[in-house]
Protein backbone atom coordinates (compact mmCIF):
# COMPACT_ATOMS: atom_id res chain seq x y z
CA UNK A 1 0.00 0.00 0.00
CA UNK A 2 1.23 3.04 -1.12
CA UNK A 3 1.97 5.90 2.05
CA UNK A 4 -1.05 7.95 2.34
CA UNK A 5 -0.59 11.75 1.58
CA UNK A 6 -2.54 14.28 3.75
CA UNK A 7 -2.74 17.12 1.06
CA UNK A 8 -4.09 14.35 -1.35
CA UNK A 9 -6.38 13.31 0.65
CA UNK A 10 -7.72 17.13 1.61
CA UNK A 11 -7.65 17.77 -2.24
CA UNK A 12 -9.94 14.59 -2.75
CA UNK A 13 -12.02 15.61 -0.31
CA UNK A 14 -12.67 19.13 -1.82
CA UNK A 15 -13.71 17.77 -5.02
CA UNK A 16 -15.92 15.37 -3.87
CA UNK A 17 -17.68 18.29 -2.04
CA UNK A 18 -17.45 20.25 -5.51
CA UNK A 19 -18.72 16.89 -7.47
CA UNK A 20 -21.18 16.82 -5.18
CA UNK A 21 -22.49 20.24 -5.15
CA UNK A 22 -22.40 20.64 -8.75
CA UNK A 23 -24.28 17.31 -10.00
CA UNK A 24 -26.25 15.62 -6.64
CA UNK A 25 -26.59 12.19 -5.35
CA UNK A 26 -27.04 10.70 -8.60
CA UNK A 27 -24.41 11.74 -10.17
CA UNK A 28 -21.79 11.74 -7.97
CA UNK A 29 -18.90 9.15 -8.71
CA UNK A 30 -15.19 8.60 -7.78
CA UNK A 31 -14.06 8.82 -10.81
CA UNK A 32 -15.18 12.16 -11.30
CA UNK A 33 -13.64 12.92 -8.10
CA UNK A 34 -9.96 11.55 -9.14
CA UNK A 35 -10.32 13.44 -12.08
CA UNK A 36 -10.83 17.30 -10.64
CA UNK A 37 -8.48 16.36 -8.15
CA UNK A 38 -6.26 15.16 -10.89
CA UNK A 39 -5.35 11.90 -8.85
CA UNK A 40 -5.67 8.74 -10.66
CA UNK A 41 -8.49 7.07 -9.70
CA UNK A 42 -7.25 3.30 -8.34
CA UNK A 43 -5.21 6.29 -5.65
CA UNK A 44 -8.14 7.39 -4.44
CA UNK A 45 -8.85 4.01 -2.93
CA UNK A 46 -5.91 4.54 -1.06
CA UNK A 47 -7.74 6.69 0.85
CA UNK A 48 -11.39 5.80 0.41
CA UNK A 49 -12.37 2.19 0.08
CA UNK A 50 -15.10 2.70 -1.90
CA UNK A 51 -17.38 5.47 -2.72
CA UNK A 52 -20.09 5.12 0.01
CA UNK A 53 -16.79 6.08 2.45
CA UNK A 54 -16.09 9.02 0.15
CA UNK A 55 -19.55 10.02 1.21
CA UNK A 56 -19.24 9.46 4.36
CA UNK A 57 -16.35 11.10 4.72
CA UNK A 58 -17.41 14.59 2.87
CA UNK A 59 -20.35 14.42 5.70
CA UNK A 60 -18.48 14.30 8.91
CA UNK A 61 -15.92 17.19 7.22
CA UNK A 62 -18.67 19.35 5.57
CA UNK A 63 -20.90 19.53 9.10
CA UNK A 64 -17.62 19.49 11.45
CA UNK A 65 -17.02 22.56 9.34
CA UNK A 66 -20.39 24.12 9.73
CA UNK A 67 -20.46 22.95 13.31
CA UNK A 68 -17.42 25.36 13.95
CA UNK A 69 -18.02 27.77 12.62
CA UNK A 70 -21.59 27.72 14.39
CA UNK A 71 -19.69 27.17 17.67
CA UNK A 72 -17.33 29.88 17.38
CA UNK A 73 -20.17 32.30 17.70
CA UNK A 74 -21.80 30.87 21.03
CA UNK A 75 -21.29 32.63 24.22
CA UNK A 76 -21.68 30.40 27.14
CA UNK A 77 -22.58 32.73 29.90
CA UNK A 78 -24.91 34.11 27.28
CA UNK A 79 -28.94 32.76 27.90
CA UNK A 80 -29.50 29.79 25.28
CA UNK A 81 -31.89 32.17 23.41
CA UNK A 82 -29.43 34.39 22.73
CA UNK A 83 -27.06 31.55 21.88
CA UNK A 84 -29.74 30.31 19.04
CA UNK A 85 -30.18 33.73 17.23
CA UNK A 86 -26.12 33.39 17.28
CA UNK A 87 -26.30 30.29 15.62
CA UNK A 88 -28.76 31.22 12.87
CA UNK A 89 -26.74 34.39 12.19
CA UNK A 90 -23.49 32.36 11.96
CA UNK A 91 -25.19 29.76 10.17
CA UNK A 92 -26.08 32.23 7.47
CA UNK A 93 -22.79 33.53 7.28
CA UNK A 94 -21.28 30.34 6.77
CA UNK A 95 -23.54 29.51 4.16
CA UNK A 96 -22.80 32.77 2.07
CA UNK A 97 -19.39 32.20 2.22
CA UNK A 98 -19.33 28.42 1.36
CA UNK A 99 -22.00 27.74 -1.28
CA UNK A 100 -20.46 24.32 -2.53
CA UNK A 101 -20.09 23.36 1.41
CA UNK A 102 -23.39 23.99 2.25
CA UNK A 103 -24.98 22.23 -1.23
CA UNK A 104 -22.80 19.67 -0.17
CA UNK A 105 -24.55 19.32 3.03
CA UNK A 106 -28.07 19.46 2.09
CA UNK A 107 -27.28 17.14 -0.80
CA UNK A 108 -26.09 14.27 1.68
CA UNK A 109 -28.94 15.50 4.14
CA UNK A 110 -31.64 15.02 1.91
CA UNK A 111 -30.54 11.41 1.25
CA UNK A 112 -32.02 10.69 4.64
CA UNK A 113 -31.32 6.96 4.91
CA UNK A 114 -27.46 8.07 4.24
CA UNK A 115 -27.62 10.42 7.19
CA UNK A 116 -29.85 7.53 9.08
CA UNK A 117 -27.07 5.15 8.80
CA UNK A 118 -24.36 7.33 9.76
CA UNK A 119 -25.72 8.42 12.46
CA UNK A 120 -23.82 10.82 15.36
CA UNK A 121 -20.47 12.30 14.97
CA UNK A 122 -18.81 11.24 18.41
CA UNK A 123 -15.57 12.48 17.86
CA UNK A 124 -16.29 15.64 16.61
CA UNK A 125 -16.20 18.20 19.72
CA UNK A 126 -17.74 20.81 17.33
CA UNK A 127 -21.13 19.06 16.87
CA UNK A 128 -21.45 17.32 20.13
CA UNK A 129 -21.11 20.94 21.81
CA UNK A 130 -24.19 22.19 19.35
CA UNK A 131 -25.82 18.73 20.62
CA UNK A 132 -25.38 19.57 24.16
CA UNK A 133 -27.15 22.89 23.59
CA UNK A 134 -30.06 21.55 22.16
CA UNK A 135 -30.17 18.77 24.71
CA UNK A 136 -29.87 21.79 27.46
CA UNK A 137 -32.16 23.69 25.80
CA UNK A 138 -35.05 20.99 26.00
CA UNK A 139 -33.90 20.28 29.58
CA UNK A 140 -34.36 24.21 30.26
CA UNK A 141 -37.79 24.00 28.75
CA UNK A 142 -36.57 26.85 26.20
CA UNK A 143 -36.86 24.45 23.06
CA UNK A 144 -40.10 22.36 22.31
CA UNK A 145 -39.79 18.54 24.09
CA UNK A 146 -40.06 17.17 20.28
CA UNK A 147 -37.82 14.75 18.24
CA UNK A 148 -33.99 16.22 17.82
CA UNK A 149 -33.96 15.77 14.15
CA UNK A 150 -37.33 18.45 13.99
CA UNK A 151 -35.27 21.17 15.80
CA UNK A 152 -32.29 21.07 13.88
CA UNK A 153 -33.98 20.85 11.12
CA UNK A 154 -35.65 24.38 11.51
CA UNK A 155 -32.75 25.28 13.39
CA UNK A 156 -30.71 24.86 9.70
CA UNK A 157 -32.62 24.28 6.46
CA UNK A 158 -33.95 27.79 6.22
CA UNK A 159 -31.29 29.17 7.16
CA UNK A 160 -30.01 27.72 3.67
CA UNK A 161 -32.86 28.18 1.72
CA UNK A 162 -32.43 31.83 2.67
CA UNK A 163 -28.61 32.35 1.60
CA UNK A 164 -29.72 30.21 -1.34
CA UNK A 165 -32.08 32.63 -2.50
CA UNK A 166 -29.95 35.64 -1.59
CA UNK A 167 -27.27 34.21 -3.88
CA UNK A 168 -29.96 34.48 -7.00
CA UNK A 169 -31.66 37.39 -5.87
CA UNK A 170 -34.92 36.25 -4.93
CA UNK A 171 -34.33 37.61 -1.19
CA UNK A 172 -32.22 40.50 -0.40
CA UNK A 173 -29.64 40.40 2.19
CA UNK A 174 -30.39 42.90 4.69
CA UNK A 175 -30.74 42.81 8.18
CA UNK A 176 -34.85 42.80 8.42
CA UNK A 177 -35.27 39.87 6.00
CA UNK A 178 -32.70 37.77 8.30
CA UNK A 179 -34.79 39.34 11.18
CA UNK A 180 -37.91 37.93 9.72
CA UNK A 181 -36.60 34.62 9.08
CA UNK A 182 -34.71 34.15 12.64
CA UNK A 183 -38.26 35.31 14.20
CA UNK A 184 -39.78 32.82 12.17
CA UNK A 185 -36.99 30.07 13.22
CA UNK A 186 -37.21 31.14 17.00
CA UNK A 187 -41.49 30.68 16.80
CA UNK A 188 -40.87 26.95 15.26
CA UNK A 189 -37.91 25.90 18.04
CA UNK A 190 -39.20 27.56 21.08
CA UNK A 191 -41.97 26.48 23.60
CA UNK A 192 -44.50 29.14 22.95
CA UNK A 193 -43.76 30.96 26.32
CA UNK A 194 -40.08 31.23 26.05
CA UNK A 195 -41.01 32.40 21.88
CA UNK A 196 -43.33 34.93 23.65
CA UNK A 197 -40.88 36.41 26.09
CA UNK A 198 -38.03 36.35 23.74
CA UNK A 199 -40.27 38.16 20.90
CA UNK A 200 -41.16 40.54 22.91
CA UNK A 201 -37.97 41.63 24.57
CA UNK A 202 -35.81 41.04 21.30
CA UNK A 203 -33.77 44.37 19.87
CA UNK B 1 -45.92 18.76 -37.28
CA UNK B 2 -47.64 15.41 -36.27
CA UNK B 3 -50.49 15.67 -34.79
CA UNK B 4 -50.48 16.28 -30.81
CA UNK B 5 -51.65 12.98 -28.57
CA UNK B 6 -52.49 14.08 -25.19
CA UNK B 7 -51.73 10.24 -23.71
CA UNK B 8 -48.41 10.47 -24.80
CA UNK B 9 -48.06 14.15 -23.50
CA UNK B 10 -48.94 13.12 -20.47
CA UNK B 11 -47.04 9.78 -20.46
CA UNK B 12 -43.82 12.13 -21.04
CA UNK B 13 -44.90 14.31 -17.97
CA UNK B 14 -44.97 11.37 -15.51
CA UNK B 15 -41.85 9.69 -17.00
CA UNK B 16 -40.42 13.51 -16.32
CA UNK B 17 -41.08 13.43 -13.18
CA UNK B 18 -39.71 9.58 -12.68
CA UNK B 19 -36.72 10.74 -14.19
CA UNK B 20 -35.99 14.25 -12.20
CA UNK B 21 -36.89 12.25 -9.06
CA UNK B 22 -34.40 9.51 -9.53
CA UNK B 23 -31.86 11.71 -10.76
CA UNK B 24 -31.46 14.95 -10.05
CA UNK B 25 -31.36 17.99 -11.95
CA UNK B 26 -27.77 17.50 -13.03
CA UNK B 27 -28.70 14.19 -14.88
CA UNK B 28 -32.06 15.28 -16.59
CA UNK B 29 -32.20 14.92 -20.36
CA UNK B 30 -35.14 14.49 -22.66
CA UNK B 31 -33.12 11.62 -23.93
CA UNK B 32 -33.77 9.75 -20.61
CA UNK B 33 -37.29 11.11 -20.60
CA UNK B 34 -37.97 9.89 -23.81
CA UNK B 35 -36.38 6.32 -23.54
CA UNK B 36 -38.44 5.77 -19.94
CA UNK B 37 -41.54 7.15 -21.67
CA UNK B 38 -40.64 4.88 -25.05
CA UNK B 39 -40.97 7.28 -27.56
CA UNK B 40 -38.20 8.44 -29.83
CA UNK B 41 -36.92 11.55 -28.79
CA UNK B 42 -37.42 13.00 -31.73
CA UNK B 43 -40.81 12.77 -31.32
CA UNK B 44 -40.93 14.49 -27.70
CA UNK B 45 -39.82 17.88 -29.03
CA UNK B 46 -43.42 18.05 -30.49
CA UNK B 47 -44.79 18.26 -27.49
CA UNK B 48 -42.05 20.17 -25.68
CA UNK B 49 -39.92 22.53 -27.68
CA UNK B 50 -36.65 21.82 -25.50
CA UNK B 51 -35.29 20.48 -22.28
CA UNK B 52 -36.51 23.98 -20.07
CA UNK B 53 -40.29 23.41 -21.58
CA UNK B 54 -40.34 20.18 -20.18
CA UNK B 55 -38.77 21.04 -16.90
CA UNK B 56 -41.40 23.89 -16.84
CA UNK B 57 -44.04 21.88 -17.53
CA UNK B 58 -43.29 19.50 -14.86
CA UNK B 59 -43.35 22.25 -12.39
CA UNK B 60 -46.39 23.40 -13.47
CA UNK B 61 -48.09 20.15 -13.38
CA UNK B 62 -46.88 19.18 -10.20
CA UNK B 63 -47.44 22.48 -8.16
CA UNK B 64 -51.02 22.20 -9.09
CA UNK B 65 -51.31 18.45 -8.44
CA UNK B 66 -49.88 19.94 -5.13
CA UNK B 67 -52.19 22.50 -5.17
CA UNK B 68 -55.77 20.34 -5.79
CA UNK B 69 -54.68 18.20 -2.86
CA UNK B 70 -54.64 21.10 -0.76
CA UNK B 71 -57.11 22.81 -2.10
CA UNK B 72 -59.55 20.09 -1.31
CA UNK B 73 -58.62 20.20 2.51
CA UNK B 74 -59.85 23.43 2.69
CA UNK B 75 -63.19 24.50 4.36
CA UNK B 76 -63.72 28.74 3.21
CA UNK B 77 -65.99 29.25 6.40
CA UNK B 78 -63.24 27.98 8.98
CA UNK B 79 -61.46 30.43 10.79
CA UNK B 80 -57.76 30.60 8.34
CA UNK B 81 -55.96 28.84 11.13
CA UNK B 82 -58.00 26.11 11.39
CA UNK B 83 -57.07 25.83 7.30
CA UNK B 84 -53.69 26.47 7.55
CA UNK B 85 -53.57 23.04 9.61
CA UNK B 86 -55.75 21.29 6.96
CA UNK B 87 -53.16 22.47 4.53
CA UNK B 88 -50.15 21.06 6.22
CA UNK B 89 -52.04 17.30 7.16
CA UNK B 90 -53.56 17.70 3.16
CA UNK B 91 -49.71 18.63 1.99
CA UNK B 92 -48.46 15.64 4.16
CA UNK B 93 -51.03 12.86 3.08
CA UNK B 94 -50.27 13.88 -0.88
CA UNK B 95 -46.58 13.50 0.26
CA UNK B 96 -46.66 10.11 1.57
CA UNK B 97 -49.13 9.36 -1.45
CA UNK B 98 -47.19 10.90 -3.96
CA UNK B 99 -43.67 10.59 -3.33
CA UNK B 100 -42.03 11.12 -6.88
CA UNK B 101 -44.39 13.90 -7.36
CA UNK B 102 -43.08 15.87 -4.00
CA UNK B 103 -39.44 14.77 -4.40
CA UNK B 104 -39.19 16.46 -8.55
CA UNK B 105 -41.11 19.32 -6.54
CA UNK B 106 -38.34 20.28 -4.04
CA UNK B 107 -35.98 19.59 -7.01
CA UNK B 108 -37.45 21.96 -8.60
CA UNK B 109 -37.88 24.65 -5.76
CA UNK B 110 -34.07 23.69 -4.80
CA UNK B 111 -33.20 25.40 -8.58
CA UNK B 112 -34.54 28.63 -6.81
CA UNK B 113 -32.96 30.33 -10.14
CA UNK B 114 -35.30 28.42 -12.58
CA UNK B 115 -38.75 28.83 -9.99
CA UNK B 116 -37.51 33.06 -9.88
CA UNK B 117 -37.68 32.96 -13.57
CA UNK B 118 -41.00 31.12 -14.12
CA UNK B 119 -42.87 33.34 -11.68
CA UNK B 120 -46.39 32.46 -10.60
CA UNK B 121 -48.87 30.63 -12.49
CA UNK B 122 -52.13 32.73 -13.17
CA UNK B 123 -53.61 30.23 -15.23
CA UNK B 124 -53.73 27.82 -11.83
CA UNK B 125 -56.67 28.38 -10.15
CA UNK B 126 -55.96 26.09 -7.19
CA UNK B 127 -52.29 27.51 -6.73
CA UNK B 128 -54.47 30.80 -6.87
CA UNK B 129 -56.37 29.98 -4.36
CA UNK B 130 -53.59 28.99 -2.29
CA UNK B 131 -51.90 32.53 -2.60
CA UNK B 132 -55.20 33.84 -2.14
CA UNK B 133 -55.13 31.82 1.42
CA UNK B 134 -51.87 33.57 2.08
CA UNK B 135 -52.76 36.92 1.28
CA UNK B 136 -55.53 36.93 3.61
CA UNK B 137 -54.02 35.61 6.31
CA UNK B 138 -51.32 38.42 6.13
CA UNK B 139 -54.07 41.45 5.68
CA UNK B 140 -55.84 39.77 8.66
CA UNK B 141 -52.75 39.82 10.86
CA UNK B 142 -53.30 36.18 11.21
CA UNK B 143 -50.02 35.22 9.39
CA UNK B 144 -46.59 37.22 9.14
CA UNK B 145 -45.98 40.51 6.93
CA UNK B 146 -43.01 39.05 5.65
CA UNK B 147 -41.83 37.61 2.03
CA UNK B 148 -44.63 35.62 1.17
CA UNK B 149 -41.81 32.99 -0.13
CA UNK B 150 -40.63 32.38 3.62
CA UNK B 151 -44.09 31.98 4.31
CA UNK B 152 -44.39 28.81 1.71
CA UNK B 153 -41.43 27.72 2.35
CA UNK B 154 -42.11 26.97 6.12
CA UNK B 155 -45.76 26.01 4.93
CA UNK B 156 -44.55 23.25 2.79
CA UNK B 157 -40.54 22.04 2.72
CA UNK B 158 -40.73 20.53 6.63
CA UNK B 159 -43.77 18.76 5.74
CA UNK B 160 -41.91 16.50 2.76
CA UNK B 161 -38.94 16.59 5.02
CA UNK B 162 -41.06 14.65 7.87
CA UNK B 163 -42.82 12.52 5.09
CA UNK B 164 -39.47 11.74 3.68
CA UNK B 165 -38.17 10.94 7.03
CA UNK B 166 -40.95 8.52 7.95
CA UNK B 167 -40.57 6.81 4.32
CA UNK B 168 -36.95 6.03 5.15
CA UNK B 169 -37.87 5.01 9.49
CA UNK B 170 -35.87 8.56 10.44
CA UNK B 171 -39.78 9.46 11.84
CA UNK B 172 -42.77 7.53 13.49
CA UNK B 173 -45.90 8.15 11.28
CA UNK B 174 -48.30 9.08 14.41
CA UNK B 175 -50.36 11.86 15.12
CA UNK B 176 -48.16 13.22 18.12
CA UNK B 177 -45.23 13.56 15.69
CA UNK B 178 -47.32 15.53 13.25
CA UNK B 179 -49.22 17.49 16.04
CA UNK B 180 -45.57 18.82 17.21
CA UNK B 181 -44.51 19.42 13.59
CA UNK B 182 -48.01 21.39 13.32
CA UNK B 183 -46.88 23.30 15.82
CA UNK B 184 -43.37 24.40 14.53
CA UNK B 185 -44.85 25.55 11.50
CA UNK B 186 -47.78 27.30 13.20
CA UNK B 187 -44.98 29.34 15.33
CA UNK B 188 -42.81 29.95 12.37
CA UNK B 189 -45.80 31.31 10.04
CA UNK B 190 -48.51 32.83 12.14
CA UNK B 191 -47.90 36.56 14.11
CA UNK B 192 -47.27 35.98 17.86
CA UNK B 193 -50.58 36.59 19.43
CA UNK B 194 -52.14 34.81 16.69
CA UNK B 195 -49.92 32.10 17.48
CA UNK B 196 -50.26 31.96 21.18
CA UNK B 197 -54.25 32.07 20.97
CA UNK B 198 -53.94 29.07 18.48
CA UNK B 199 -52.12 27.15 20.54
CA UNK B 200 -53.54 27.52 23.88
CA UNK B 201 -57.44 26.51 22.42
CA UNK B 202 -56.18 23.80 19.99
CA UNK B 203 -57.15 20.31 20.66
Amino acid sequence: MKLKDEEKHDRLLAAAVTVLAKGGMANFSTTKVARLAGIPQSNLYIYFQNKQALLEAVYRMTVHQQSVAVVAALKEQEPLTTQIVASVRALYQFAIAQPETVTAIQTLLDDIKLKHKWGLKRDDLANQRIQQLLQDGVDQHVLRATDQNFLRYFLARPVFHYADGVRVGLYSDTPEALADLTAMIMGAVLQPDVYRAWYLERD
